[in-house]
This record gives C-alpha cells, sequence and structure tokens, in this order.
C-alpha cells in the first residue's frame, strides 16, 4: 500500500524531523512537504539541504493544509506543540511524534484531542510513534533520507486510536523503509526502558569509568581501547540535555531496570570474587544466546493475514495489535473486515511467514482471540 | 625499520595466530613462515588457507630454527607452551605471546627463562605481548593479515627486558601495521580489566538482560533493539570459554573495576530515583567528554627523539617505555646510545610529534628521569 498522504508537515526538523522530510519528498504520492522549526539557523540550513518544498517559521501556517503532521521535538515540549498542531489544523489529519517515552505525553495529547473534538471536530487523529534509529548524531547536518531504512518504527495505539489511522500512517512509514511493530504506551516505555535507556546509562557511566581511571593514572587506558570498547561507548557521544529529557520522563522505568541490571551485575561480581568460573561462564553463554536472539532484519516475503474476529467496540485495535508487538512481532497490514450479515467484523493484520502467522494466531488465542490464518 | 627477523614460527593458529601468520608472509625480510596447532583440523584449514610455508604438528620441529616465535595459545596455556618453546629451539630467539593477561605469565615464563638460561643459552628471550584487536570473530576462518593494521600492540617490558629485543619485535610489529605501546605487566592488567574486560562482562550482562526481559514478557525487547543496544552487546557473541579464562586470569583487577562500576552506576540509579537530573545530566556530560578524547589513530607523521641518559642497569627500559605507555603514548622507536669517554648512556625513545614529545619528556622528569628532545 502506498502513503495515502499528499501533503506532510514536519514540526522540529534535527535528525529526525529533516530525515523524515527528505524521505517523504521522494514519495511519488506525496505533493508537499512543509518544515517548521523555531531556530532561524535549523530554518537556513533546511532551505539549504532541500529538505522541504516550503520552510515556515510558524507553526500555524505550516500545518493548516497538512494531512499528515510529524512532530519531532524533544519529549519534554511534545505534548506543547503538539497542542498547537490541533488548534491550528483545518483539514482531516493524522497527528504522530516521534518521542522516546510515550505514557505521558500520548494521554496528555489525547485528553486535549478528546476534550476538543468533543467541540465538533471528529477528523483529527493522533497516534503516538517512535522510529528506533541511531541517535549520537544529533541535529539536520546527520539527517539522511535512508535513515528508517530497515528500522523498526514503534506506534503505539490506544482505545482511542482508530484502524484506518493506524493503517494510513504505517503505511507511510513503510513507504520509507521502515518496519511498524505496534506496542501501548505503557508496555513501550518498560521495554525501550531495557533496549535503549539502560543501554545508554552503560555506555555514558563506562566511558565515565575509563575516564576517571585515565585522570588517576594516565591516558592509556584510553590508548589500549579496542573495538569493543569503543563500540559500548560510541553512543556516550550522544546529546546530555535529550537524554537527560529522556531519562526524566521514563523516571519510574529507567529506575527498575537499573536496579534489574544491578543486581545482575552483582552476581557477576560475586561470581568473580568468589572465584565461581562456571557460574561466570554460566552468565556469558547467557548472554551470547540472548545476542544471537535478535532479529536479523529479514527481507519480508510471503505475507499471511492473520483474521481476529472482533466485536465492535474501541480499544481492539491497541490489545490486538500489541500482544504481537510485544512478541516481537513486525505489523506488515492490517485492515478492518466489516461485518456482513452472516460475517462478523475481523481485523486482519499481515505478518510475514507462516510460522510468525501461527505465533501470532497461538499469542492471540493465548489472550481469548479465536483468530485464523489466510494465505494472501 | 623493517623487521629483523626471518623465520617466524607461529604456536596456535587462531584468530591472532593466524592473521601474524599472513600478515608475517607479506614481509619482505620474512622468509620462512611456520605454523603449528595440535589441532589437525586447523592445521588443514592453515595450509588450505596458505597461513604458512610450512605446518606442522609438533612444537618442537616448528620452533627449532625460528628466530622469532608467537606464543598465540589461550592464556591459561602460555606458560606451558612458551616452556616447551624455550626446550625446543637451537637458536638465537625471540619468544612473545599474544595473552590478554600478563602478570601471573610474564612472571612464569621469565622465572623459567632465568634458570634455564643460567643452565647456558643466554640468546633465548621473552618479551609479553598483547595485540589489542577484536575477538569476537574467533578462530583461523576470522584471521586477516590486515587484522593489526591502526591496532595497538602492547608489549609489557620487565627489569629483565632488553632493550634490543624490545625494539626488534617492535619493529616487526610495526610492520605489520600496529603502533606499539609499552607497559610493564601488572599494569597492564589494571588498565585492561577496565577498556576491555570491564567491556566484555557489561555487553554479556546487558545481553542476558534483555533476554531475561524477552523471556519474561516477549521477543518484542529484541525486536526494538536499535544501533546503540546492537553495538553495545556486539561482544556480547565471545567466546564464553575464552572470555572465562581471561577473567579468572585477571581475577583481582576485574573484581576492583566491577567494585568501582557498580559504585559509579548505584550513583546513576540514586540520581535517577531521586530526580536529581542535575547529577543526571553531569555524569551524561561526564562520559560524553571521555569519549571524545578516545585517540584517532591519525597517521604518525614526524618523529621526534626523547632522549634519557640512563646509568647501565637493567630494568630501566621498563620503567622509562611503563611511564609512556601508561599515558597512552605510543613508542614509534627506541635505541640505546652506547657512553662514550664524555658521554652518559642513554636511551633513545621516538614519538609522534613535539607536543607529545615535550608531554613525554615532562612525564619522565617527574620520575626522575631529565631527558631532552632531539629532532630527527
Amino acid at each position: 500500500m502506498p502513503s495515502p498522504f499528499h501533503h506532510v508537515t514536519v514540526v522540529g526538523c534535527g535528525l529526525i524531523g529533516g530525515s523524515f522530510a527528505l524521505a517523504s519528498r521522494r514519495l511519488e504520492e506525496v505533493e508537499r512537504v512543509v518544515v517548521t522549526d523555531r531556530d532561524p539557523e535549523v530554518r537556513a540550513a533546511a532551505r539549504r539541504r532541500g529538505a522541504a518544498d516550503e520552510v515556515v517559521a510558524d507553526i500555524g501556517p505550516a500545518v493548516r493544509d497538512a494531512d499528515l503532521v510529524l512532530v519531532a521535538v524533544p519529549v519534554a515540549v511534545i505534548p506543547e506543540v503538539a497542542r498547537t498542531v490541533i488548534e491550528s489544523t483545518h483539514h482531516d489529519v493524522v497527528i504522530t511524534d516521534v518521542g522516546s517515552v510515550k505514557t505521558q505525553s500520548v494521554r496528555e495529547i489525547e485528553d486535549y484531542l478528546e476534550e476538543y473534538v468533543n467541540q465538533g471536530d471528529p477528523s483529527i487523529h493522533f497516534l503516538g510513534g517512535h522510529p528506533m534509529c541511531g541517535s549520537e548524531e544529533a541535529g539536520l547536518a546527520g539527517a539522511d533520507p535512508a535513515l528508517f531504512q530497515g528500522a523498526t518504527w514503534i506506534l503505539t495505539p490506544t482505545p482511542a486510536s482508530d484502524a484506518e489511522v493506524f493503517n494510513a500512517l504505517a503505511a507511510h512509514i513503510r513507504a520509507l523503509g521502515a518496519r511498524v511493530l505496534a506496542i501501548d504506551p505503557a508496555t513501550h516505555d518498560r521495554i525501550v526502558a531495557v533496549a535503549s535507556h539502560l543501554p545508554q546509562i552503560l555506555a555514558s557511566t563506562l566511558a565515565d569509568e575509563a575516564g576517571a581511571a585515565a585522570r588517576a593514572s594516565g591516558d592509556g587506558v584510553l590508548a589500549v581501547t579496542a573495538g569493543g570498547f569503543r563500540d559500548l561507548t560510541r553512543i556516550a557521544a550522544s546529546d546530555p540535555d535529550l537524554w537527560t529529557g529522556i531519562l526524566a520522563h521514563n523516571r519510574s522505568a529507567v529506575a527498575d531496570v537499573l536496579e534489574s541490571f544491578r543486581r545482575r551485575l552483582t552476581d557477576f561480581h560475586e561470581a568473580v570474587r568468589e572465584g565461581d568460573w562456571s557460574a561466570v561462564r554460566h552468565r556469558l553463554v547467557q548472554g551470547r544466546e540472548a545476542r544471537r536472539r535478535l532479529p536479523t532484519g529479514e527481507p519480508v516475503t510471503d505475507l499471511v493475514d492473520v483474521v481476529v474476529p472482533i466485536p465492535d467496540r474501541p480499544g481492539m485495535l491497541a490489545e490486538v495489535t500489541t500482544v504481537l508487538g510485544t512478541a516481537g512481532i513486525n505489523i506488515e497490514d492490517v485492515a478492518i473486515r466489516p461485518a456482513g450479515e452472516d460475517v462478523r467484523g475481523a481485523l486482519v493484520l499481515a505478518v510475514a511467514g507462516r510460522g510468525t502467522a501461527a505465533r501470532a494466531r497461538d499469542l492471540l488465542a493465548e489472550r481469548g482471540f479465536d483468530g485464523h490464518l489466510e494465505a494472501r
């Protein structure tokens, strides 16, 4: 499915926003890309870079005619910026964001939108998102239309989310080369605490440890660092302000995961101190097994539909897709099959390969959704 | 200075041994490369790969005529293999190794050699080494003659080490494309605990943590891992047996560094829990500063000699070169200037650039060695 959007506006032209604008310009269906950023230097750079058809200073005129708006600003200001977007748009529009932490900002935006929609405009939709792309090379300078190729782009549906909106946004994201994984906001925040926030803390703390050792006894410790150390500390070069904001917004999940990691590291330490080498070896083996289980990002070949009959009530999309996302199953396509005279309505989720589809069906059955598979 | 060695023997044909043999074969001065490995399959692979002029099963005939022997076996068996090499050689020979931990094995080999030399062969020399190259791709299959290009190769001189032997071995290593850093064995072991062993433990423990999260709530946590997580856990794929041996041999330094890291991580955790975001930011900034100080491996241009007058007593080489190595200063060349009628003997250490040379001179002055600089 090609992108259904024709007029894309990006608010905030950093690494992600700039890459999204550049990539969206390359899509045939997209007729117009507008970028807005409050920093005049960034706007000038966006013009030089050819990031958009138009680069404007204010959010209002930038989003007025858009049918897709990406809010790509730091997590702390997402609700405020989203509110301005909602108030400025005149059009059927899907608004999404790229915040690394979701629970709080998604709730604030949905609350505001519900109030706003109740006042008379049901055609404004919000669906939170989080593209999992490198962040250590910050700013428009690092922007690249190929940034999303092969990346996982998380969407965070809630009971308020609409399946058509989900599918439209997912189609645009897939057109940029990313794969879509759906997880509810709270599960997302717990998962990224392990997969993204803990690695950042470890990278920074390891670099800090080596820096302290160098201050104490000389730069030799830095000079002997080989590939492993360099790999582990690469993201220690990330923007401290950006990351302080991210950690602050995910405080409780980050604190939990640090607690768990510290316990694990303490056990490792004990094993070394006591010379329990079989325990040390066991932990190294466990780490290797987990590393080997990382998905390899193979290209999608045969799609299989998982058809889940659903009662026609809101919230099903988030519930069903989160079951798959939590298990790491990408959703390649989603559609609503409407109820007919003798047929119940169904959610049709396309996933890659029969094995994955069978796993999806079984996971859904465990949650009380009795689906079946259909080849395409 | 070209390599002064003509007949190189490699004992143990894994990643490092295989790469060393392949790279040494490419040197014009080297007439003959012999490889020995106790595993017949590895020997067959070494023959297929063209790793050596001759591949033999037994250490004795392999090392008999060598003037340089590289012992590239797991750290636990280095002293035993080195002993066999010493007993088998008939020739003026320099023996070195590639163990990731030095104190214990260097002491054992030197003790044995002193005994042996006292029995009548003063032409057998040992100088420990440790090339800092990637290790997650184990075995001859990963061997590459370019493996050492741009890498740091640590040599670990002791009071028993000879400056001529140091320089000869360093010349061979430089001919393979590596840069030489000299550090005494005990300092080496403390430094690699931070720069290499701690990163391995963190990579494995992080992968283990994510694996446990995936077992508890689904593979989504693995599916959303982006570049940062993948970078941090790449070396978690390393050989658990190899690493158990390395950690066991550096137990006390590793336990110390884990203690220090755990304290640092606990402070980070406290800051997150208490919402002390300026403390969190400070730690992220510290990490970034340290990361930025990693040497970039710029090519060596102008060499400057640091000339250090020395009393003619053993142990000076190790003492002086370790001062530089601990500060992260590579030694590009070293020579002895003999004492003349009106001149004191001197150690001449070439380093890259006048700024580095001045820093080396100042560091040596702090330790009571009054050197001066000479342009080449």
